[in-house]
């Protein structure tokens, strides 16, 4: 078998309780350090979705509902740390997020308004969702 | 770092100058053996589109042009030989395909009505597929 990219699933988690749906970042505690989606390495006999419904819990001990997906970020770039391709859901849950596992802090902010430091190329997947959500379209294909 | 599943890149490719837009299948050289979606794996410091474009021109000699994604595909067993996760695009080319590379034998079918047995789990992603052609919805998240 060949070596391919690693793989990652994260969730950009709405905040369905509050008022304008607001999503929740979480502070990590490893490099690359700054803020970012919730999410990690998907494991060896486990889904996709799974993987980034339980990278959710350990991060912000929220039950989340995956609702679609926003897209697969594959850069060979966006991730210092050698090539991985995450796939993006936007989900939902309710209640409070607790910051848990490898996030040492946990927000909840406005995703059109956010004022903190972000990992990787999560910044570009948060305009891509702040475009989706005023337009209901998934970002294009871009090679 | 992480061992996580291999990452695959196919595409539906449509043919958009024939009649009822048909699609391209391939029959695969290597086991599993049946016909297939186009694709292969992903390199290390290549994108997922890139990859996907790649394995359509060497498994077709078609130059093909992603139009969007239908889905992550990521069930733990749906590849006999090791969890592999598949991002399925469709695309569009123009002209006629050309079996090369690990493809023996290429086909063009109504992807409505095609009969012959298909490997992995592509029969379920056709299906999909059919369903987004005709009500313009991919498919659901299912874990």
């Amino acid at each position: 078998m060949p070596k391919t990219p690693k793989l990652a699933a994260d969730a950009i988690i709405e905040l369905i309780d509050h008022p304008d749906r607001p999503i929740v970042l979480i502070e990590r505690k490893n490099p690359p350090h700054g803020w970012a989606i919730p999410g990690g390495f998907v494991d060896i006999g486990e889904s996709v979705p799974d993987a980034a419904v339980r990278e959710a819990r350990e991060e912000t001990s929220m039950e989340v509902s995956l609702q679609c997906l926003l897209g697969c970020y594959s850069d060979p770039s966006r991730d210092p740390r050698g090539h991985t391709v995450s796939m993006i859901y936007i989900a939902q849950a309710h209640g409070e997020p607790v910051a848990a596992d490898d996030a040492v802090n946990v927000g909840i902010f406005d995703p059109g308004a956010v004022n903190v430091p972000l990992a990787f190329d999560h910044a570009k997947i948060l305009q891509d969702y702040v475009r989706y959500r005023r337009t209901g379209s998934v970002p294009p294909i871009t090679r």
